[in-house]
């Protein structure tokens, strides 16, 4: 099948390093972080707006590719299910969502409440939220 | 910087074909479709449920990636904006983001309701709804 290639736009800085210690979710302790875009960019970010929320899509790129299965959270005692039915950035294509709240803009540089991803994590793409049916 | 290459799991069957009548949203007439898994990729797909809602992740082959800035909505009388903060198709990396609900499955075809992707897109990876904050 034909593949295609990813160009990162950016990555996150964060005070995440440690996969094993990075929150399963950013209401379980996800620090702020910044979004550091490349400066090629800088026109795709006009009207971003400091106080709004927006979806944040990552590359995960410490996941592993091969894995089709998992125990929902990592948890042995449940059954295993296929991963997509889950968030577990084990997948195929370990693409990453996460809905965030806009801290501040300066230049290309977007700083973000509460984001699980680890530091370096590069970033994908930047959209409106999901609407109902959207 | 470093580049990342998608492997597509499947690829979408739907009446649609030309990308200047497509629809851009889904509540604005697209058609039922079928999502068409690699065999490879069946047990990923354990757990997946008729008459529940998913996030369909697919890959905009047909959208122009040196796009950065858009009018909205196509509309040449409302001002230029950054792709970021629209849902345009074109953009650095054309990542398409669908809420679907499913109607059926067969094997690794699954039947969903209102997809404004167009036949042959290739498909990433199906999520969970997001969750407020998740």
């Amino acid at each position: 099948m034909t593949t295609y290639t990813l160009r990162p736009i950016g990555h996150v800085e964060s005070t995440l390093t440690d996969r094993t210690a990075a929150p399963r979710q950013p209401d379980e302790g996800a620090p702020d972080a910044w979004l550091v875009f490349d400066d090629r960019y800088a026109p795709a970010l006009e009207g971003l707006a400091p106080g709004t929320d927006i979806l944040l899509l990552t590359w995960l790129d410490r996941a592993d590719r091969d894995t089709l299965t998992v125990h929902p959270r990592g948890d042995a005692t449940r059954p295993c299910t296929g991963v997509f039915t889950t968030r577990a950035p084990d997948r195929p294509n370990p693409i990453g969502l996460h809905t965030i709240h806009i801290l501040s803009i300066t230049d290309t540089r977007v700083h973000v409440r509460n984001l699980e991803a680890l530091n370096a994590t590069p970033i994908l793409d930047i959209k409106p939220l999901l609407t109902p049916g959207g």
